[in-house]
């Protein structure tokens, strides 16, 4: 009965048109697949654009809002958790998911790849330039994995899971 | 689209045969009316007695808890929030909550109301004893409603929303 | 090596005079028994008046701020806590307390007492009205002390420590 | 009378001898600099070794225990605020330091600098990999400092503070 959440991870504001896009494409992929998915629910970046992808492929969305009211929220969230704790949301992004997948880079994406790491979550790269790779590879050898598409990165979920 | 989610707050272990047959009326009721049911997420007492009464009405259930797995969870929960902060998480089940039912008296069930107060949230309180709903009415005045029943609970939730 | 902190938590803009004179008297009384007073450090009510006489009596201060930033804090304060947590700091300030003293009360000394008795840390009741000291006894019969002045407080804590 | 308090992150158990060598001569100069040694606590690898250093040099010494109890924290520490947060309470290290510095690398210390860079709060990296500050100068131009030696980093310390 229990639902299975993905979390997907990336910037805000400084998202890329193609972190956006691909977002997108990973939120209506996972959504397909039967899977709710998590984000940090600001109207914002790669946020946004994953529970908007989620909605069109008819899934459930949830989000875990920094602040303590709902005002500034993606208008593609159905479940928003209100939590009031700042950047110390991030550590309930991580454990809420089962598998956890970042698409981008940024400051609040890197401390999710690092606490997922510390909490022994799987985590899936996508979209992550090529240093970032090198760095997280040295940091945790072996224990994530790098997917060059949506394609993949589902693939990596379902082999996850299973 | 965002779902209207209420919360149902009370006793574990020490919640009363009455307490728990209460909870899970609510729980379907609330359910019936088209609302998430949001628990503390254990799988004993108010918390496990609402969310199998919101699955019984058909509804979906939410809930947050205090520890980093899930493991210790009521099997009546479609989604649960992990948030490994102890009773620090008290504060997330009383913010995402657009209105807060406290089903029975115990100390966390106290602390939420407190917060619930503290945090500008309406308190509905149902099987709360004499001496306590004195208590709150003196420390809150006017801000508390005071349910004899689940009927009325749900009037009052639903006044509270419109 | 470890200093020993005592939790000094009551009302900020609603303390009466009486409140903030007790809360005072605390702090100073606090700081010569050689502990440390810890408050939730906003410039104002117990929180202000405790931390002001822990410095007349020549003690160290800590606070356990909510927001994201120290701007405002208490004048009196040797070490401010920032949290950015909201009101889930609560929790912190009753677990770094070796002993919680409730000065006064109000809905957030009210979460703090029930969040005590729900992680089993020491309390004592001081300036706490006859009803509350009632609702207190009957949530948690013989886990509270209730001290009538400083001085019982001060002997109170001397108690639980040893 | 507020005291200037400096953040020292690193790994735990899996800390270099260089690293734990490096947190000694910092928590030392700290500490003889007059600031107060902030660190995660646990009596293992930096935080240990810096905590340790800080009272060599006759300062006072600050940690934020993930846990809701204090058993097991470094012996070098006066004041152990307890959270029971788990990694949420890295949160609290970053926003409670004046300034943070990273001495060597792991998951935990990763999510703190990136934390620090979210919450704009200065940040010294020391004993870092040459490929961990490619990535974050990447990350965040010209925002953190790089120090060589400790020599180096109480030096930035003074100068961002004055």
């Amino acid at each position: 009965m229990t639902k299975t959440i993905i979390g997907v991870m990336g910037p805000g504001h400084r998202a890329t048109p193609q972190e956006r896009q691909t977002a997108y494409a990973l939120g209506q992929a996972i959504a397909q697949a039967g899977w709710v998915v998590l984000t940090g629910g600001r109207p914002v970046g790669v946020m946004d654009a994953a529970s908007r992808g989620a909605k069109a492929g008819g899934g459930l969305t949830i989000c875990v809002l920094p602040t303590e009211q709902p005002h500034t929220m993606s208008t593609f969230v159905d479940i928003p958790i209100v939590t009031g704790l700042g950047q110390a949301r991030n550590v309930v992004n991580v454990l809420t998911s089962q598998v956890v997948v970042a698409c981008g880079s940024g400051p609040g994406t890197t401390s999710e790849i690092a606490l997922a790491i510390k909490l022994a979550k799987p985590i899936i790269l996508l979209e992550t330039p090529l240093l970032a790779q090198q760095f997280w590879q040295c940091l945790a050898p072996g224990s994530l994995h790098i997917a060059s598409n949506v394609g993949t990165a589902v693939a990596q979920i379902r082999n996850i899971l299973s």
